[in-house]
């Protein structure tokens, strides 16, 4: 299984290969053996493990023994104690989303304090094939059917083309230890049901059920891929910037067919879930609106018009900043260093002297590109934020540090190679956001 | 039920209400049920019968018994024998698929020379669900999981919507008779399987699991419409006529990622099925092919050439033609009729005095548009082809009846207009097709 793991991150995520990770350990079979076999492969990753305080003693427990494992494999440890009841309670949430919010709340300010590229998280082939079951019950689309992405923002699942079998036949093999899991009895019902009883009656009907799920889930995954690509271009053709938001003309959507699966396609970064409200606004009067929790979508004449709520009109223009004066928005902060120190996303350390040109702060635009840090040549912004996963949403949000009409920071997420530290740098500024 | 099926049908396929449809009819609950749905909707159709004489005096039975039915619903009856053993061994077939090729040759001759416009088939929710288990078990992708389209070139089944146990109700409520089918046992035993043993544990999952099934399902169907617009319209874009076929630059098809997936989508339609050769041929030496069983597509330094097999390059050339010599190419006779006999999709009645221009064949070309008969204004061939379920290959075979640069008849599908018999013509054309 080793070689198998192996030949799957160089394939599918060489990214993990070269920058440090966080492994979220439960102390389960499935996240000790990822452990295992990250240490094997010469990954350089770090531990992190979520004490919910749900289950006294035994969580307890959890938490000394995965502190072990990081001991054994030579590799940090980052632990947390949550009062998961007491948060669920004053939040109205059940104990596993409280749970759920806590831990990826955590993840993502460890990722960014801490200098570590992703997340790694130990799904594999049957929680995809249970995922993909339960959302079958309940109905689901394409995105429900190809369940646990292999890759989101800054989360990687190296796991997921294996089998709990083969995990656990590793885990014997090599004598592995590991913590039976007794948390989350609710979906434990859902998934061993599916387990127990609907998986067999699948294996009745062909032998070789389960590595034909594997190929099924690489099919799914591709044809959703095309999807966004085809809906992130036509959202770049037809979302013409207004105002501090967008506006889409109701003449060019009528082309489309099936008209309420776009509307739900284009919509979906926003928060609207709901296909046919947005479907009725299309043939509604003028002035009606449909609302996510974030976003408002306004029937306006020829035009739907998208806006976020208390959306600042002033943050998404162009503004020209001054490092010297230190008169610097989005929390950026800047000093002059005499070497580079911690390195992570949030810190960008830039020689001086390549700073020659009116420094700007600025969202993204059509046709921007930059020399990412490291690599051989150009690549289109465009391209980058695709390949990070982000949303519409997020590339909306997204700041880029200028100088002149080059970009020197994607913020908090890429360096440009024109403005990098060498050999020959005399001054070495330090500039750290807090997004 | 019959005002559900009554809306479904108005809002989805208006066209059957308009011209006369056959119904395949077996003498099962499902095809029997649609029968007289159809009849109570006041549609014009035909029942079609085939009796494969697999199971002897009970075939026959099943043959009466149909036969019957249309006498009952005083509507016109086509049957027809097949000795499907002798026709399966002597085409190396499973019984199932030669009386599948049986069956749908048949029909679509009987459309094709008897003036119906589509057929009807009874295929319901439980099939499409048996259909996409079925598939799944196997390992399949988006298409698999749609299962039975809604509607094919020339085939519509408007009982997807409803379930078995709902037909089964309505058949027992009205009192409506049916015979038991016995044929097929070997799918009759997966079908069984999931009927039995898998639907009930989906049930347990979720109580309303059927009903949310037909959600999935439309939902998928709505994402495989989608990606079919995006390919259809990449298509367009990147494949430029050279010789007989199409060239397709590598250098373009280098942005699409994963490339696998959109080379399977960009080929599936001329008869290539497999991904991993067609991607391998990206990265060849000049000159390597692969084939598919229409087509053959060739590595060529910078292009991938798409070619059919015995293309016979001079008849996708435009060629005049003239009515009065008889110089017709592709089967197409001419006469000068009195008055409109009998009509169908292989006969075009054109006023003669209409036909003022030079007379020619074509293929279709990007742009093209037409008066469709019956209809107000003009409509794009293109769209045309897409409501008509054409695919790639299809709209490449089909010619075009063109009087100067006007279409008169995309041939065999639909007349133009502006070429139509009114009360002022004074000599009529009958123009036959024999493909």
């Amino acid at each position: 299984m080793t070689d198998a793991f192996r030949e799957h991150i160089v394939k599918s995520f060489p990214q993990i290969l070269e920058n440090p990770v966080i492994i979220a350990c439960s102390g389960g079979v499935d996240s000790v053996v990822l452990s295992h076999l990250c240490e094997r492969c010469g990954l350089d990753f770090a531990l992190a493990h979520c004490n919910y305080h749900l289950r006294g003693e035994d969580s307890d427990e959890d938490q000394r023994f995965t502190s072990n494992l990081a001991d054994s494999l030579g590799v940090r440890y980052f632990t947390i104690s949550f009062d998961t009841e007491a948060y669920a309670s004053a939040h109205k949430l059940s104990i596993q989303m409280a749970a759920r919010e806590l831990r990826y709340r955590w993840f993502s300010e460890l990722l960014s304090t801490q200098g570590y590229s992703c997340l790694l998280t130990a799904h594999h082939l049957d929680d995809a094939l249970e995922t993909f079951v339960i959302n079958l019950s309940r109905g689901t689309g394409l995105e429900g059917l190809t369940g646990i992405p292999a890759e989101t923002d800054k989360v990687v699942r190296p796991l997921l083309p294996f089998t709990r079998d083969e995990i656990l036949v590793f885990a014997k093999e090599q004598g592995i230890q590991w913590r039976e899991d007794h948390s989350n009895e609710e979906t434990k019902y859902l998934r061993n049901k599916i387990r127990h009883e609907l998986v067999p009656v699948l294996r009745e009907l062909h032998p070789t059920f389960q590595r034909n799920f594997r190929k099924t889930l690489r099919f799914l995954t591709h044809t959703s891929a095309m999807l966004s690509n085809y809906i992130d271009g036509l959202r770049e053709e037809i979302f013409e910037p207004y105002q501090d938001g967008y506006r889409i003309s109701l003449n060019e959507l009528e082309d489309f067919e099936p008209l309420e699966a776009y509307l739900y396609e284009l919509f979906k970064p926003y928060g609207f879930t709901s296909w046919g409200d947005i479907a009725g606004l299309t043939n509604s009067l003028s002035g009606k609106e449909v609302r996510s929790s974030t976003h408002r979508l306004i029937k306006d004449r020829e035009h739907l018009i998208l806006q976020e709520f208390q959306s600042k009109p002033a943050e998404s223009e162009e503004r020209e900043i001054s490092l010297d004066t230190g008169d610097l928005p989005l929390g950026l902060k800047v000093e002059q260093v005499m070497e580079i120190e911690e390195k992570n996303n949030t810190i960008l350390y830039v020689d001086k002297e390549t700073l020659n040109d009116t420094l700007t702060v600025r969202k993204w635009q059509k046709g921007d590109y930059f020399y990412p840090l490291g690599m051989d040549g150009k690549k289109k912004v465009s391209k980058f934020f695709k390949d990070e996963k982000m949303d519409a949403v997020a590339k909306q949000k997204q700041w880029l540090l200028c100088c002149g009409d080059q970009i020197v920071w994607i913020i908090g997420r890429r360096a440009d190679d024109r403005f990098k530290i060498t050999a020959d740098t005399k001054e070495i500024l330090k500039i750290t956001t807090n997004e």
